[in-house]
């Protein structure tokens, strides 16, 4: 390994195909290795055609490696209209499978699942297929038995989300005493309710574009300046980059994004079948090869690229003029160390000579304003054509009026905003520095993710095997002796087995203690067996 | 014509591809005749495949009958992953596309249009094209330039929108006493903002569940139940009917919608490529029909049906097992008279013979509580794997925590909501009534429409030519000299010219003289042109 000086530490690279994570893993990394290089790192063993929500007809239908030749052979055939209905799960074959409890948020509600009379489509197979899912297993057990200091000090600590309630209290007494107001004193009569100016604008309020534009001049401390009309707004970062790419891309063309990155941003794009890049590789290199990768599986109409915005600035320049560059600046506010990584959509948007239609971004205003669940996305772009057609698909996911509202009387209480960027910032790097000090008693490395809430922990001295299976192992005792729920890498697509990603920032100062005491037990069994 | 009891005077039939409804419906009405029956009137002259937001491939890029010929080339040849690059347009061939100003709400902020350097997909493509829609033109004018009795008395009124302003009064009364106290005292310490509730469930709060299950039991009238666990919400209706296609429909399979339709809605399925059916003729034998049809085009894998609630429920039982029935309910709490036809969905699932892992409603919750633009739709189905993929793909269009909180808090205020449908189902009767009155005075027919804000008025005896283009003119006079905005039949795939849907539900009781007064000089004009 040869780790890149600014990139240093941070688990890179491509694992296997997600959805065949517990299956198949070992003989896709097998194929890897596990350093990271210069060379490219391209993992394809069962990247789908991309077609828009479309692309789960062949992408998603197979759960494990078994299907990946039949997966090639209809490919050969050309996307077929009718793709083969999903095969039962062969659970005899896949070792791991029971590991991961099949539960999701819908079953928990309705527990029933009877034969299906009615045929449904391969999206609704594909999705129903897709509930070994880490984050919902773990975020199950963290609900069915929460830890409270004092109330249940034996519950679950919940390490595996991404949000920031260091600041819930802020954004709770602003909305205490503005709510009413915000809603109730518009300068509308009706509050905007059943307004003229809101109807058939499903792309947000001008106001609120207005305020957003601003809100993120102020985040990126006046280094870029954002136009409102060049913005889309939607219901969440998810939708966001769904209608983003569902506007860029057709059947056919690729979604190249970076790893390791968000789990979450995983199952935003999962139904996109990205192709995954190893972000430590060179650019240039990769997208010649996956030129060539793509030529030859007949894949010619490739033209697009998501990155996000770990890919250095200048690779922009050098990549095909048919490229689009989509710039993932989930949290930009919550960034609280020296990372000038977050500053490439500015530097795109200054260069001269650089054919801006081909740049866009997604900002996750909610989570930057401690507000996540509010659900408010950004899509930023400078190319006109692309901004009209995805606020015609707004219609699909457009923002609460009243969120819409709520936000616009926030973000333009400049005093507000400017104490709690302070504030939030000095508390997620309070935070940040006690959790890495706490691993650093345990002699663990920690290292910072790319988001603000999060680090990533190297347990690969403790795995029983190095592999995927070793690093499931640990996440599973680590779940259910210390439990503690995390998110072992592998669920982002991190070639290095016994990563894992923690979010301290759910968390309060007390509860590290309570954490490091958890992990090194939990350790210490597994020294002893 | 033979009108059916139940149905007669609503202007029925399917008219020709919205997509060209200004340049060649001409040539698909004459296809069809403008009378109904019982033979079939199935009009698909430019249908494309249904690929869920795929379908935009081939179905949307074509904006005129010159590529009528083009496209069924193009399907003959199966759908290709390389659509053909949007034409440009052919204006001089298009004689009333001069008609429609080309604006959109996007352009409204951005009107710079250059040439693309960038590719886009077919889908931008295809959704620019479509900008040619009555709906934002009309609004603009609107917008532009809003009738007020004292400070804007020549101002246009927008009769073409479909929202119930009638109410809002109630609802803000309710939000003024009850906005703080719905968010900050919730049984949550953090308002469930940050919390752990409201994380990963994208499909909506148990709590809302329950209290919308609630509602539509109050709203139908204790004549059926809803269980809570049979439900997903979604960010707004538009999403819930196409996350409900999506999850239903493959490509290669149809959509059938009755029409005349809610040209909202259309443009909520616009992008799924809906297959047009004459509500008037008998549902089996169209089906019969349809699949003649489609096996004739090879597209022998039809198996979804989308019907609304205008269907008699007992065709339900007889037409084929592969098929689903979507109950679109939009608006069944604002119905203001005697219509049995909403309650099918009750009588559906009341019958114990019927499959009703087949059925499926779409509830607009938000337009029934006088909350459009907080964007709050339901899908209600008794198939636990399509609930489960739908509750998994709101994760591209929840709803706003704050919505929901407020939401709750509403209505599971029974005082309020047993007032508040008592007075807004009084409010809508009596609007009603003396719309009807007035358009009596004009010796107009007007006819109740199938939502509750809206009726249909006969102006084909106006019409300088019984023809789609005469419609058009109309719509044109009454907005540019009435200053009348109104939605032209043939918007709504109405086949008989001349008819036009009037919103009456953002009027006052004082406006009604005023729009009377209008449209009779307007009226008067054209005879003596």
């Amino acid at each position: 390994m040869s780790p890149s000086p600014s990139l240093s530490r941070i688990p890179f690279g491509a694992g296997g195909d997600d959805r065949e994570v517990h299956d198949d893993t070992s003989s896709s990394r097998s194929d890897l290795g596990a350093g990271g290089g210069t060379a490219m790192r391209l993992v394809v063993p069962l990247q789908g055609v991309v077609q828009g929500r479309g692309g789960l007809v062949l992408g998603s239908v197979i759960p494990c490696a078994l299907f990946y030749f039949f997966q090639l052979y209809l490919r050969r055939k050309k996307p077929s209209s009718s793709p083969p209905t999903s095969p039962s799960p062969s659970s005899g074959d896949l070792p791991s499978l029971s590991v991961i409890p099949r539960t999701t948020s819908r079953s928990f509600f309705s527990p029933r699942s009877g034969s299906l009379p009615a045929p449904v489509s391969s999206h609704t197979a594909a999705a129903n297929k897709s509930d070994a899912c880490r984050l919902s297993a773990g975020h199950r057990r963290f609900v069915d038995d929460p830890y409270h200091p004092t109330s249940n000090p034996d519950g679950v600590i919940q390490l595996g989300l991404g949000n920031n309630q260091l600041s819930l209290d802020l954004v709770r007494d602003w909305l205490e005493r503005n709510v009413n107001a915000s809603l109730l004193k518009g300068r509308n009569e009706d509050m905007g309710l059943g307004g003229r100016e809101t109807y058939l604008q499903y792309d947000g309020l001008m106001d609120l574009k207005i305020a957003v534009a601003d809100f993120m001049g102020q985040v990126l401390q006046g280094s870029v300046s954002f136009s409102p009309s060049q913005m889309v707004l939607t219901a969440g970062a998810a939708s966001a980059i769904e209608t983003l790419c569902f506007c860029l891309a057709d059947p056919g063309h690729a979604i190249l994004v970076p790893s390791p990155y968000d789990s979450e941003a995983r199952a935003h794009i999962y139904w996109l079948d990205p192709l995954n890049i190893n972000i430590r590789d060179d650019i240039k290199n990769v997208i010649t090869n996956v030129f060539k990768g793509l030529a030859k599986e007949r894949r010619t109409n490739f033209k697009k690229l998501k990155v996000t915005k770990l890919i250095p600035m200048y690779h922009g320049k050098e990549i095909g003029k048919n490229i689009h560059l989509i710039f993932d600046e989930l949290l930009v506010g919550s960034v609280h160390e020296e990372n000038n990584t977050c500053m490439n959509i500015a530097k795109i948007l200054d260069a001269e000579d650089f054919d801006k239609s081909r740049v866009h971004m997604i900002y996750r205003l909610s989570e930057d304003i401690s507000l996540p669940h509010i659900h408010v996305g950004v899509i930023y772009s400078l190319n006109d054509s692309i901004l009209a057609s995805a606020a015609k698909f707004t219609r699909f996911s457009s923002i609460s009026v009243l969120s819409q509202r709520v936000l616009v009387t926030m973000l333009s209480d400049k005093r507000f905003i400017s104490e709690f960027l302070h504030l939030s910032r000095a508390r997620l790097i309070n935070m940040h520095r006690l959790f890495a000090r706490g691993f650093k008693g345990l002699n663990i490395d920690c290292v910072n993710g790319d988001g603000g809430f999060r680090c990533w922990v190297d347990l690969s001295k403790f795995l029983r095997s190095y592999s995927e299976k070793g690093e499931l192992e640990m996440w599973e005792k680590l779940l259910d002796s210390a439990k503690v729920n995390t998110t072992p890498g592998s669920s982002c697509r991190c070639i290095e087995p016994g990563w894992f990603r923690l979010c301290f920032a759910a968390l309060s100062e007390n509860d590290i203690d309570v954490v490091m005491g958890r992990i090194r037990r939990a350790i210490d069994e597994g020294h002893k067996i």
